[in-house]
């Protein structure tokens, strides 16, 4: 009898967890979306995990659950576990991911830099605190948002009209920043941890497109203070498997923490070639509370560009023909505009060339036939 | 629609191109022998591949067929590819790795050096054989041996009798080896090639146990050797795949070639962790008749050793707490006596720590509960 792990989410995450289990030995069973999903390989069961009777029913015979998102319904979670099914992340955590709001708040009580923020419900509180940041700040809705949805820079109390009709806003002040990095750690239920390499990522319009591990031109300093504030907020928010802390870096080298993932997260790709241990099975060793693997880079430089909108065999054998050292991961998804469709990973002895490389592969398209 | 590869057997092999296949959207079927199969995961169909019935039903809408062991009947394939399945490596090469005798004969035609052999049908024939090679020589069932099986060290034709009764027997000079090593290459329907590092095999009773990459203390020419010598197989029997040629290295230097398989093989293993494509990626990429990737190492040393008997979850949890840079391949096989069950993958900066890591955490058992 192995250790069945099951998955809730059928996306690219834990389409990503099934070679990670197989290799270890684990059974990997997952909660899909719809027969098409990008991780159908593993699919156990086909419905919605809002649905706590479909919860309960994939629950059975797994001995950890585990998640592709956070959007499962935190009061589900809470049943399950007093159920005796063992969640990790657990509930008391995940929420923090799930609500930023909840994280803002729970962060507040720890020596963690952070924007300023506050959490409004009218327009007269929106207005005093756009007043006093400078005219310029960040709303979220506390909950639902990922990969730039749910987020507005805003200058007036009227670009988040319709979010107030619904409830609560979150503003954060805005960081001028230079750059965004993020800082994965991995948490077992016994209180080990592990981080990752600290990496830089660059969004295009609120998504992830591109990482660089490590992190260019990083300070010693800010490379301890990452890993310090990841491992702050995991051991205190009691976080198992793997945490993504996105940070900003100002211009005068301060880092503040901007989200929070409980998850393999997209800034982490890059560790699957780059590192040791990929993020994958780094989450599953640690939700099953077995050893933790080393995470140190393998060669000096890695990047990782995201494929959009489509990543069927024509586009992954042109990345493939661009240079013979590039590393493909399509999702298995229809091809949809914008969409993350998939990733190229290249690794090398310099940045440069290694940056061009994946560059090159990621624009790479199939000549016209 | 994506490229569909199919996999005859449901073995270690079509088990880890299973990872291969999805980082590259291809889907990948299996045709297993068992629903517990190793690759049970991607198994399309159930049966026998001795049965061209099963054979026809498998490779129903796939593009590719490719194989897990090379143990498909000859005139099924011929079969198949006369109605037009596309078929890698196609019979007529496949056929040298599935008959010694055929092997020994084809290469006899080319510029490769082998030992002395000889296809016998009487035991006076093996007699003058023996007394001609130093008394002592290897015999060799033609068809169906692996892993040590249908092999014997033999000093008299009494010593096969048993196998002459059956048909003809292929009796080998038995060199007298330093060591064993292999070396892989992999080559596309349109003739592209690329060879992997040569590597050093341990075998242990005729089953390989530990595998070093690259080969050490290996002399350039040697290198360059291995390499012409699996070019020209490859090229002249048409191989498409990966062709893995076990060689033996004599006292003096000098290559022999042992034995041809026409798949992914043990000694590759190690190339998952330790090379930029893995011998499954490339495995796959050559059947579809895409870009082959670079195949160097990413670091200086990488060790395999296989897991014996058993692979479950204790068994690698113990290796993994052996050492955090060790990497585990399980194989879902239930427990065996002497069964290759899985194995270990450690990376490193110089060989003798890299060794001894890996032969630990292959040796690391589970405390007494």
């Amino acid at each position: 009898m192995s250790l069945v792990i099951g998955v809730v989410g059928g996306g690219q995450l834990a389409r990503m967890m099934i070679p990670a289990a197989q290799a270890l030995g684990i059974e990997i069973r997952v909660l899909a979306e719809s027969d098409d999903s990008s991780a159908s390989l593993a699919a156990s069961v086909v419905g919605d995990y809002r649905d706590l009777e479909v919860l309960r029913a994939f629950a059975i015979g797994v001995d950890v659950v585990t998640f592709d998102h956070e959007h499962t319904p935190t009061e589900h979670l809470e049943q399950l576990v007093r159920e005796g099914v063992d969640v990790h992340p657990g509930p008391h955590a995940l929420v923090f991911a799930q609500d930023k709001s909840a994280m803002r708040e729970r962060l507040s009580a720890l020596p963690i830099p952070k924007p300023a923020w506050e959490r409004v419900e009218k327009a007269a509180e929106a207005e005093g605190f756009i007043a006093d940041h400078g005219g310029i700040v960040i709303a979220k809705t506390p909950r639902g948002g990922y990969d730039g949805k749910g987020v507005r820079v805003i200058e007036t109390p009227a670009d988040i009209a319709d979010w107030l009709e619904l409830g609560p806003v979150l503003l954060e002040q805005r960081v001028d920043f230079r750059r965004e990095l993020a800082q994965l750690i991995a948490r077992t239920p016994s209180g080990h941890t592990r981080v990752f390499p600290l990496v830089q990522t660059t969004q295009e319009g609120g998504v992830c497109a591109e990482v660089i591990a490590p992190a260019p031109e990083t300070p010693q300093q800010s490379v301890d203070e990452a890993a310090r504030i990841a491992t702050v907020i995991a051991s205190e928010l009691n976080v198992t498997g793997v945490l993504a802390v996105e940070m900003f870096e100002s211009h005068d080298g301060h880092l503040y923490v901007n989200e929070l993932a409980m998850r393999p997260h997209n800034s982490g790709h890059v560790f699957t070639e780059a590192a040791v241990t990929s993020q994958f099975e780094q989450h599953l060793r640690a939700v099953a509370d077995w050893p933790l693997g080393e995470a140190t880079l393998r060669q000096p430089w890695a990047v990782m560009v995201n494929l959009f909108g489509d990543a069927g065999n024509y586009r992954v054998a042109a990345a493939l023909a661009s240079s013979d050292r590039v590393r493909v991961h399509a999702y298995g998804k229809s091809p949809r505009a914008g969409r993350k469709a998939g990733h190229v990973v290249v690794c090398g002895e310099e940045l440069e060339t290694t940056l061009a490389t994946a560059r090159a592969a990621a624009n790479a398209h199939p000549p016209e036939v």
